[in-house]
């Protein structure tokens, strides 16, 4: 369906090792939901099912038919890795994943006290049965501020070092905290030092959940720069934006 | 579907006391309104038509029909009542509002003046033939910014005397007039000063169009808070707050 | 289905003359296109597809019957002209526009330099198979802060006189540029500079993306103000803010 006239970016087909797009799903509507999926699935790699939702969704097994007829993945968010964490359920969590089939897991430390190496320890676990994403940076504003720079490419590397397949760089959904100020401005110096640490751009994947933070991670990375937390309804604007076809990123694919 | 081995705040079953949630419809096409509602039923107590929309809805019969299928229960905007009395045609608004079979009014005076004896008088011809919610606090910030806590703790007392079944505190669709600062800011001692009233909280619906507004209801209050103006795309969103599966109130609920 | 009992300011019925109101179609996935459509056709009168979205849309003929089948016109945005255009392929872009049917194309300089005198002799070609809407403004901040009234109603006459039939005035989605400072504020100088030049407001088409614009509007022209760059979820909110059915607009139809 593209125009073969205009010179565009290429982009690899799915699936794909890199220019990924990770949709959250916050509890969309099911017809939505397959509405969206069926019309854009030539450019959504993943769902994730944000934090808690999977629990309060009437259809989740119709949702999670109509991504594998469309060949998308999907996970449930780190959130409730968290919740069942917290309640010293892990097993039970391990057992859910299993029950819808997930081969995905999202292994995250945003709202629990939980140090690094512990993480790390659930990545090595959880690494043994299923494709670990973790994620790295906090949900709370006031911690996010005392993380340096040295310190996300610690935890970066370590949780690679213990199985992860990529690593997820926290923003939360508003972008507000971790690798964005509470204020949502983004914090390029740290991007660009967890860049120049020499870990791949294709190891990690960003969180980007507005078209402010999108046109930011294509202008300093790329067109197949990994996001994550895009909201459904911008399936389609995003991918127009890594093609150059929208005014925020026209010249740098001239 | 909520996983039994998670430990969360117990719910009320529909009919409910407290606990209330009320979407506001500004006109969603039909089949995202029915594809939300069947989606979400069990979490959603209430529609409104928010203001005059219901005028301009094509397929207002349709959504009321699949409101009833879901024992989901309705009523149209405070707006519209007080479109209806500015021109003087209140027997009117009651033919039409018992024309689509509404068991539930909201008698407001957000927009037009008219003191709160008068809104209590229409509140008391109302309440004979319908279940009144009757709304205080203005739409306009100026107005807003004048009124004190013993204002609001009488016109909600005097509502509920005059045969109010809740009161709704106003807050507009974005948070910025009402219970709220012009600038989105929350007003925490209003807010504790008719709580310290003696007013029960299961007498209140609170006006809590964003997840800030949503969480702020929940720390203060509870998982049981009534709130209102919800829109269709946070029915599920909403009910994860109530139950500690998102990070905002995830260690209230431990 | 509107209300008989209630004084409402009249509107056109479509093809209407003034009152046009545009929506921007910015990857809806196709039911819920259909779903808006058919619920609101009668206040709809274009659809544009906004910027390159359409060489990224799966079922583009589908939502174009759609439309067809609702009497309402379409275009593709304006940055799909300019990214032909840039790779020197104009010839390309009137072909697609052909190949879909358009009767209508948008002309702009929103995003690549290219002088109004130029870009007014595209508007006399294409004004030749098509009816042409041209935009005024720049994307960019810095250069709309640059441009003066004079600068604006210059532009404005002179596409008219190459054969626009009608302007638009630029504001970008989110109400950030052009008639707008970067800050969202309006540049209501501006506004009134062209207004009292002498151009009629039905010979310009106002960008109004959020609320708060299509308010300053309707406030400042009057119910049939001519609009564009509506959100879908809008349509309706849109049409009850012409009709004084909302607080925001209540009291101008009184």
């Amino acid at each position: 369906m593209i125009s073969s006239e205009l010179k565009l970016p290429v982009r690899q087909l799915k699936p794909r090792t890199k220019g990924i797009t990770i949709l959250i799903d916050n509890g969309v509507p099911l017809n939505l939901f397959k509405d969206t999926i069926n019309g854009a699935a030539d450019y959504i790699d993943f769902v994730k099912f944000g934090w808690g939702t999977s629990l309060v969704t009437k259809y989740l097994e119709e949702k999670i038919d109509c991504l594998k007829q469309n060949d998308v993945q999907f996970f449930f968010g780190g959130t409730l890795f968290e919740k069942f964490l917290s309640q010293d359920k892990i097993e039970d969590y391990y057992r859910y994943c299993k029950t819808y089939g997930c081969q995905y897991v999202e292994i995250s430390n945003g709202t629990i006290l939980l140090s690094n190496r512990e993480k790390a320890s659930f990545i090595s676990d959880f690494a043994k049965e299923f494709h670990v994403f973790s994620e790295v940076g906090s949900k709370d504003s006031a911690i996010s501020n005392e993380q340096q720079s040295s310190d996300w490419i610690d935890y970066i590397l370590e949780d690679l070092e213990a199985g992860a397949e990529k690593v997820i760089t926290e923003t939360r959904e508003g972008g507000t905290s971790g690798l964005c100020k509470s204020d949502g401005e983004m914090r390029s110096l740290l991007i660009e030092d967890i860049l120049r640490s020499g870990i791949k751009p294709d190891d990690l994947i960003f969180e980007a959940p507005t078209k402010k933070m999108q046109t930011c991670f294509i202008e300093k990375i790329g067109s197949d720069v990994n996001m994550a937390n895009i909201p459904f309804q911008d399936a389609i604007p995003l991918e127009t934006l890594r093609l150059g076809l929208r005014s925020d990123t026209f010249y740098l694919f001239e």
